[in-house]
Parts: structure tokens; sequence; C-alpha cells
């Protein structure tokens, strides 16, 4: 479509929680269950939302050093912990504690999401480049069936993005300039990162992400090498 | 079958060259195409063997601790350097000896490694555990179809096996202890050393890997959890 310049891209990497997958309606739905299965009352939707709240100001104390690197599982954990007293779920047990952590690997696809990662693994190396960590990302793979080629993830750099090491330490791993790389994100934000490392860039829009708290990202934000509105979209604009 | 324990296997991780690849067979194929094509005649059969020979001490100066880790791509192309003065191919272009190391990236799967892989894929978290490098696993996985679930490579710990970093270094990634982990490879020396670390082992015998020039690992050198001549033959004793 001439919208941008892809010719020398050779992989793409693609941010996960949002862009890949729908984390909001699957941890609803995952608590939902498990408020039915254990005979438990709650504002299940207020703790998901509360929940990915914490997860920004949990990764700005690594990155401002504050404390060492913790993958995204112990955030996860330690906000958690702290919810659940607020929720007066205090007495949910160790096991079921552990549990919840683990449904951000169980977490559906938006429903483009398959057809097209399956359409541009065609064309292109595919892979993950989250902050979640790579144990999270395989498991969640596996679980949705993303077919990814590479799993990097924020872990294999202990650094969160948007830092720098993330996005060069991908480029060197794939033993390939930043210019051979695409980062597809549905956040501004990570894209700009990705840019100025000499990344291309494609926005997905997700504008329901964050449900009725979305106050961003509905859009694109700068001119972006592509702006698509599903991953399908992509592959489209693509050619693959 | 009984005949080791896998209960609690949840990933398999594999040795690449000479366990999932016929490196031999494809890279003396490649050579003689390039010789052809070139008008260069040359033992390329020799030039091969002497290539693959140069590998264990190149590594062995990186694990001494006698140079900093550099990835294998570099230590093919060192080698590779060396040697083409030792054939007579002094002449050989800098485009070239880039593209003949690049031929590590192309090389053939054994007979029953793509069946084989598919169906252990259904059961375990499939991935690669390779003294090569990030970017040549994940081009070699694209070209000859390799399904991994995760790769996990020497340079994501700057450490080649046996060093203890990879193997404790991929189960901390994987977040699982090594018990939950199966390492599969034509290699005793490296089933030792992922035992000697908690993980499960399985050997599969590749005892064309080097040809006549062959001198070990015809077999099984201990009892490890299981044995198989092919990974298909694996998929079978595992239930997969």
């Amino acid at each position: 479509m001439g919208q941008g310049n892809a010719d020398r891209v050779e992989a793409l990497l693609f941010d996960v929680f949002g862009t890949v997958v729908d984390w909001r309606a699957s941890l609803q739905r995952w608590f939902q269950r498990f408020g039915q299965e254990h005979h438990l009352e709650a504002d299940w939707v207020g703790l998901v939302d509360d929940w990915r709240s914490a997860y920004e100001p949990s990764m700005a104390r690594v990155r401002r050093g504050e404390r060492p690197y913790v993958t995204l599982d112990t955030l996860h954990r330690e906000s958690l912990d702290a919810l659940l007293t607020r929720y007066r779920l205090g007495n949910v047990s160790e096991s079921d504690r552990r549990q919840m952590t683990r449904a951000w690997r169980w977490l559906d696809p938006w429903p483009d999401t398959l057809a097209g990662l399956t359409r541009l693994k065609r064309k292109y190396v595919i892979g993950t480049l989250s902050n979640g960590g790579l144990g999270l990302l395989v498991d969640m793979a596996k679980f949705a069936g993303l077919p990814w080629d590479v799993v990097l993830s924020a872990d294999l750099f202990q650094r969160y993005k948007p830092d720098v090491a993330v996005y060069l330490g991908a480029a060197d791993l794939l033993a390939r300039p930043t210019s051979a790389l695409m980062l597809v994100a549905a956040h501004n934000y990570d894209l700009a990162a990705a840019r100025s490392h000499g990344y291309r860039t494609a926005f997905v829009a997700r504008p329901t992400e964050y449900g009725p708290l979305q106050k961003k990202d509905f859009g694109p934000e700068a001119v972006w090498d592509y702006a698509a509105t599903s991953l399908e979209d992509l592959a489209e604009k693509l050619g693959a």
C-alpha cells in the first residue's frame, strides 16, 4: 500500500499485553469463574483494573533503580497481595494467589490475532518483545496458540520497556540492525521508544483494551510507518 | 515403555547441531554447490570436517576465560578464515565468506526430526538449548520449519555448554525447576552436564553425524532416562 517503508524489515516484534491478547476481558472471565467456584463475591472488574493499574508504577520502581530487577510474575504477585487485602479478600489461600498470578498466562487473543499472526509469519520472523517474563510468554503462547518464531522478553535484559537495553538487546540477539525490525504495538509510547532506536513501527488500534477506563492510544499519535485496525489489517498492508 | 521418569516433565530442550539437524551432509551439499557455481575445486568434505573440528577448541578458549564471550557466528568466521588459507582458497571474497558462515543457518533436519518435533510439541513445550546464537537458531528454524515454542541459546547467558550457567539459566527463564525439563541430545557429555543440574535426559542416537570420523556417541554411555533411535521413537516412548 506504500503507507510506510517495510522493504528491509525481516522480523516483526510484538508488544503482547493489549496488542496481542485481551488481558482485561480474559482476567474478568477468569475471576468471575474463580468467584463462582469458591462462592466468593467481590468486585472482580474493579480488582482486575486496579491490578493492571499497579503494573506501571511497579515497573517504574525497577526502572528508576529503586529495587533490583524482578520478573513481572513477582510484581504481579506483590500488587495482588496488596489488592486482595483492599478488596476484603485477605484470606485467599497461598495456592489460590499463585493461581491468580498465573492467570496472566491464560489470556485470550483478540479475534484477529491468530489469523493475522499466521499470515505475517509466512513473510517475517515473528516474535514477542514484552515486559512479561519469558516463562509467562511461552506458557501464554502454548495456551493461546500464538505461533511465535522467537520469544523475547524483558527478563533477557533485566530491564523493562521502554529501557533502551530491551530494544537494542533484541536486535543484538537476532543478529540484525534495528532497521530490519518492526515493533507492532497498541501503545504509542512503546513505538516512540522503538523508533528512537531505529526500529520501523506499526500501530495497531486496541481502543477497548482498558474498557471504559481507556484514556489514550485510541489511534496513532505520530506518523508511524503503519497504522492498522487489526493484525489482519496489518498483514494486508504488509502484503503478507 | 516405562523406561524413564517423565511424569513431571513440562518442557523438552534440544541440542541442535547433530541432534536435530544433519550439519555435515547439509554443509557438504552447500559447499559443493558453491564450488560448482564459482568454478572452484577443493576438498569440500575435508573443509567441512575441519571446520567442525575447530568448533570445540574455539569454544574452549571462551570457556577457559582466555577471551570474552563471542557468538558462534564469530567463532565460525574466525576458524573459516584460517581454513580457507590452508585449503588454498585465500582469495574467496568477504561477501562469500559471510555467506559461508551463514550456511550454518541453512541446515537440513534429520529425516525424523519434523515429524518427531510435531508430535512432541503437542504434549510438551519444545525448545532449543544450543551453543548456536539466538539469531542463527531462529533463522535455521525458519529455513528448516522447526516448530520451536522457545529458542534458548548460549548467547542469552554469554556462556557455552556445558557451563552450568546455560542449564540453570534456561530453567530460570522458563520459570521452572530443572526437574521439569528434559534435555534431548545426541551427545553424552551434554546429557551428563544437564543431569548433574537436575534435568531429565533423553539420548537420541545419531551415529552418522560425523560420517567416517565419528568416534563416540554411537549409543548411550550412561543410563539416561530415555534412549531413542530417532525423535519419532522418542515421541513414541514419551507417549506423545
